[in-house]
């Protein structure tokens, strides 16, 4: 099922994020040559932790994908771009809207441009967020569901896959997008809620706070663990019927966050949650029930996420319970 | 049929170009209070002659829709906004593409905050274009067709009208999207295609050459005449039911290439075509046959094109054969 891609040379943008920096470690085992862009904006995913012990083993570059000279010369001589850098804050795209355009919309142009001028040949995946449908109109969501956005992050991921997806017919640069749901696991952002409301529920678990369940609690989700993540981001960047194409990733086992509330203070000795309303800011936003329809991705590449929720939430509780100093 | 605005102080960004110029004369007509912004960028549709003979009725901003601070500065006071700048031409917008988002998806938005923190009450009308569909999966496209846009231009249209249909929703800034079709008439440009290739075929009429009919000439494509977009955009402006809504506009009449031009040529003593092969940068983004399906805004609005295109022809002609040295 999983791709292998060996001794090959590889920019990932966000690289010290939580994904990039996952898909970093997975790459360099396989005798990869890795460069990892990522310009460490506090209140984003990278963190030199994620990479602190097998720093030797990797270039890493601080630039900033909106820094068009910086990106011109990072692309030269790569054979794969994973390219996932990006604001993800549903809300702090409404607080600062034309922050995320540069970096998710026009930093995407400019670093197609780049492929485009200076390395043709190089194999693209860009990550996209299933934010672009906005409230769904059925469930589960497939890839041909309206797109109406909520958030301007889900206007602005919207132009920056459609360019990698022009960029392919009308140049031929080989791009393949896959619209990630929530993703969650080991290095993933738990400071706040801006990568996923998962990472503050690890936080306030390990810190023994409750967790907070904003409305009714029955609005439902869908999870994948970041290690299933990788998997399809190695499919889509290997298989040659994933160029120019864009498949939603999702899981077989949504749940209510009341559930999933529930099962995460399972794992944990005095875990707790609270029901409380929603916030203004983010009722304005908010999308109510949410599962991808993944069938695509899964019935085309034989892809189907392994890990439970329950073990994945496990397994991350694990790695923070001895790392959440660095992580806080 | 088509509503009125007077006595309304009024701003029209890209009013020096053609659609605005056409829609402040008749605005101006009406008792109305307008401020005209417009860069005159060169390669753009601004010209000072569409508006030279009422400059004193009028103000004129030569400001950039770039230029975040002169934005906010203009939107404050205003009871309207038609929000018509844009770049049109959809190989511009590969050749230079950073250019395009800038001023498609990013000024978009600037305006959007300067509405939301300085004039929320304002009424705003956007002109999109029926490039954000791309090539047509079915005919005519209507309001629900997929977007799978065929250059930059129809990716970053589609962010433009997104901002203002989300800034209503979450900030009730009370927008409209009118989505054009191709729209001709008095004071647009002729010096080349950007604005439509229409321009081109008038000028080169009007100077004696023969029109130049890319293809086969069977693609159809529908026409407007400019008097009755403006009705269109008066209306959107003015129908409560119009608040965050978008809607196509097109015609009852699509007529092929070669029909289009014959037609052309019929009201020109000598006037003449040729058919010549597709430029291959423009076989790149072509559409193929494009016709669009109005009846959203025909039904509720009881909004119907008035000038057949062969009295829009002609009526063009007549104005560009006194006027042509002001437009080459």
């Amino acid at each position: 099922m999983s791709k292998d891609i060996t001794n090959k040379k590889i920019l990932i943008t966000g690289g010290l994020g939580f994904i990039g920096s996952n898909l970093t470690r997975r790459l360099v085992e396989r005798g990869n040559t890795i460069t990892v862009v990522d310009s460490l904006i506090p209140e984003y995913g990278g963190n030199l932790r994620n990479l602190q012990d097998i720093q030797d083993k990797i270039t890493v570059s601080f630039s900033d994908v909106r820094d068009v000279q910086a990106i011109n010369n990072l692309i030269k001589g790569h054979d794969y771009l994973f390219n996932l850098a990006g604001q993800t804050s549903h809300l702090d795209s409404m607080h600062d809207p034309i922050t995320d355009l540069d970096i998710n919309a026009k930093a995407q142009l400019s670093i197609l441009e780049a492929c485009r001028k200076s390395n043709p040949e190089i194999r693209v995946v860009f990550a996209s967020t299933r934010q672009i449908y906005g409230k769904p109109k059925y469930l589960p969501v497939n890839e041909k569901h309206p797109q109406n956005p909520v958030d301007v992050n889900g206007i602005n991921k919207i132009a920056g896959e459609q360019y990698h997806i022009l960029y392919q017919k009308v140049y031929g640069i080989a791009s393949s997008v896959l619209r990630l749901t929530n993703t969650y696991g080991s290095r993933m952002r738990i400071k706040d809620a801006r990568q996923t409301f998962l990472g503050i529920w690890i936080r306030n678990l390990l810190e023994g706070k409750p967790i907070q369940v904003f409305g009714d609690g029955k609005q439902r989700r869908d999870y994948n663990y970041v290690e299933d993540v990788l998997d399809a981001l190695l499919i889509a960047a290997t298989e040659e019927n994933a160029v120019g194409k864009v498949y939603n990733l999702g899981a077989p086992d949504p749940l209510s966050l009341e559930d999933t509330a529930k099962i995460m203070c399972q794992q944990i000795e005095g875990g707790d949650y609270q029901m409380i309303p929603f916030p203004e800011d983010r009722k304005a936003i908010d999308v109510g029930d949410f599962i991808c329809d993944y069938s695509t991705f899964r019935d085309q590449f034989r892809w189907e996420p392994k890990v439970s929720f329950e073990e994945g939430i496990q397994r991350s509780l694990e790695y923070f319970r001895s790392e959440i100093e660095h992580y806080i």
